[in-house]
């Protein structure tokens, strides 16, 4: 009986909730030529594996487990990046689930010549822990802190709900959050 | 005046539609050990990679240019894929605009000692055409054949509204189309 | 007895032949600056990595098997593939024997640009199928399709003679088929 | 008149033979995950890369050129090369023509708590030498040092008509060295 | 001679000091299976590149020029890093010379499931600006902010003496700087 | 008694003193697009890390062990190297010590045109043996044969006592044999 509570008490303590920056995660990668098309800019596909595994890194570091992709939002490519381009991407989750986490990543560019910093790209990447077996497994819940954070945490389920339709997993007359994307859209 | 004349009428030879079949391509890979992660299971990004690099080859095939990512909808991953599985991946133009070109794809796993090929993933991607000078470039038009042909021909309008909505380019209210997929929805 | 009898049969059954497009293969890359040699073009070694992955794929779908490569036979290289080239390998199986499969392959290059594809190369691998430790296994026979299919099955005894004569396995006086070599060559 | 002569001469100078060890090219590589099949052996398709790269080599530091494969001659393997073993590649050229070098390599396996080791595969390549504009161009000839230089230097011809044989661009009929092979066969 | 003042004048401003967090760079990598020896330990040389990269990257947007490595001081392996670790890697300029920085890197690594940051390595990488004729070129002073900036950037002069003595470009008895390392030695 | 005879004669046997040829390891690479900076230099981490596959090859060799890299001493990059350029590494034990070898490393260049090869870099690196445990196990001695052999052999105990120093292991003070390094020099 002592004992289930410490195991009780346990579990709690693990999966009280952690914060962004405790999983805030930087990636940097110099653009090579074998990154690009022969236009010498950045293949989209490699921008997606980036983006993809600067996710992985921090949803491991939120969940302390493996953890594979379970989906990628949306992306568009409206800036080119260029051979010899510094590529840093910030990776933060914005919202723990039951066994997944939604993480949301922005994509700059500089090149050495230009001191300036441009925004390229950003999307949201959703991660699934896993036990040893392969079975998800639960995940510390998020607590969100300033005002941008509590936003993108809110925000989330809305997201959540588009996710779950587009995978054909919810109606959409089932969309409560969603009907508000088609209403006021913040980001 | 009779210059001109050769001058449209080329454009119009070279600008008729294609055939979805001109451009269809498979693409094969094995899995290798550096393409995992450490549960052995492809990584999403890779996955996201191969399916760009796919459709990549089929835009360019259909439009005889250069061909950049534009963007990627929304993907579900929820079949692991091992280390020694061969991964098929089948890419399709769906409909070219102006532009730009949406192209589906859809991923096969197969393992050496399973005689079966179960389908793992499909996404739709969007490319768009430069000319030398990194421009947008006019493509040839889609002409879609069979029954899945038309529909998806048809379906794109759709997806192409929520694209520009989920980018900020469009508002919700102005997406004829796209109401439509709260109400019934195909593929 | 009648277990033995079943062993047998369940034997028959899975090797009972398997058809061409049983394991028919398309593999496609794109030349990427890494590839090619200084003077843009792909490095032959990198082509002969490719069609063996190719082979490979396609052995093992033949065989249900991890398979290994036993030979490749001459091959020429008489077709620059530039940078930015896609390479399309076609892999098809032309003839089973006890453990080991000859594989035939041919290899297209196409540019964005031109809409043509040009056949640069094409080469015969020998793969064999290999048991969980190790060891050579029987693999389903081949049963040849069209004529040419039938063709490609005929002069595979023949090539596998020269093969055997070149690896120093057969005594060329013993080589009955390979004679007819040196009177008409097909393919 | 002056002037034609010293042409003629550099030409002679830079022409004149070349020895083996001049361009006699050593290769090594450790086999990593990456470079094997699901058995752990090192790929097929790989060490043919590995040994294309070594031969080119070997090839640019004879001519002093640019050098392209033209052809690869049979490969057999028949020893498994396994994860972490260090390969080991010896190139050195057999016989120069007029732009064209046949050039031998073998391969050697080691196992770093083996002492010994095993010669695994060897092979003939064939390279071409090209100009700027990438014409194929003269190469210096080869000088034979000991007897088994002497010898790949003359059983260089038979292998030659083998090549043009099965390239289809030579009839059996002509081939006066190859009619040998059927009788005695060294190496 | 008012166009020489201009010019100099531009000089200076461009040529003003820059603060270590205007160049600060965060890298990160998960080792993977093939940046590893037999014993799953991320090899030496796989980190030494890492490195070499994060500083390249921090050295160019100080300099905003590109830059290449001219010298990596000694480097200790003392902690072994393990497949699917995280490693997170921070370059810092530490003081710049003419054409020339001093840059300092330290190495984490992060085991998924453990929830601590270890410290494996730390080195000190030089890097030379170059012009686009590959000329090296003069970079922006260095202005050090607290008390460990200070401290690295005194320092710097007697790792630079050290480097010089090294490279048998300075003779022991002129290293003013250094005697103070067989005195007394910081970090 | 006498089983610990036996085994003692058979550690002698193997830990008897082995040769520097014994592990004389010879690697050559040539730079692709993907070893290079924006200037086409090959980068130094590449080079680096090509450093220490060489070295660790040659340890391996003596050691007859799986070894992983202790350190890397100060390295001077003074050459560029380019693309196309092949790269041709040699790498020789100097010293062996209880469980550790301390090994030296030239580089050399060359350029298909020219006929000539260029020193460009040097280092020494240390290596450790480990048993199937991970943990350090004695090596072999080395026994140095001609001049050159000699001469690194004796000057590693002052190489040592640099490494100790500069890791924080050893304090000045106690450096005997490195104060000759402040009075004359050798390579």
């Amino acid at each position: 009986m002592i004992l289930s509570f410490y195991i009780c008490f346990e579990k709690l303590t693990t999966m009280q909730g952690k914060k962004v920056s405790d999983s805030y995660t930087i990636f940097t990668e110099i653009v090579m030529p074998n990154d690009t098309n022969p236009m010498n800019n950045l293949m989209g596909g490699n921008l997606l594996k980036w983006m993809d595994i600067a996710c992985g890194i921090c949803g491991g570091k939120h969940a302390n487990r493996i953890v594979v992709t379970a989906a990628v939002d949306n992306v568009s490519f409206t800036r080119p990046i260029k051979t010899g381009d510094i590529v840093t991407i910030h990776a933060r989750i914005t919202r723990a689930f039951t066994t997944s986490m939604e993480i949301f990543v922005d994509v700059y560019k500089e090149n050495f010549r230009a001191a300036e910093k441009i925004k390229c790209n950003e999307a949201y990447y959703t991660f699934v822990a896993l036990d040893d077996d392969g079975r998800p497994v639960e995940v510390p819940q998020l607590i969100p802190g300033n005002d941008e954070e509590q936003q993108k945490y809110v925000s989330a389920l809305r997201r959540r709900e588009l996710r779950l339709i587009l995978a054909g997993r919810m109606k959409p007359a089932d969309a409560k959050e969603l009907k508000e994307i088609f209403l006021n859209r913040e980001e």
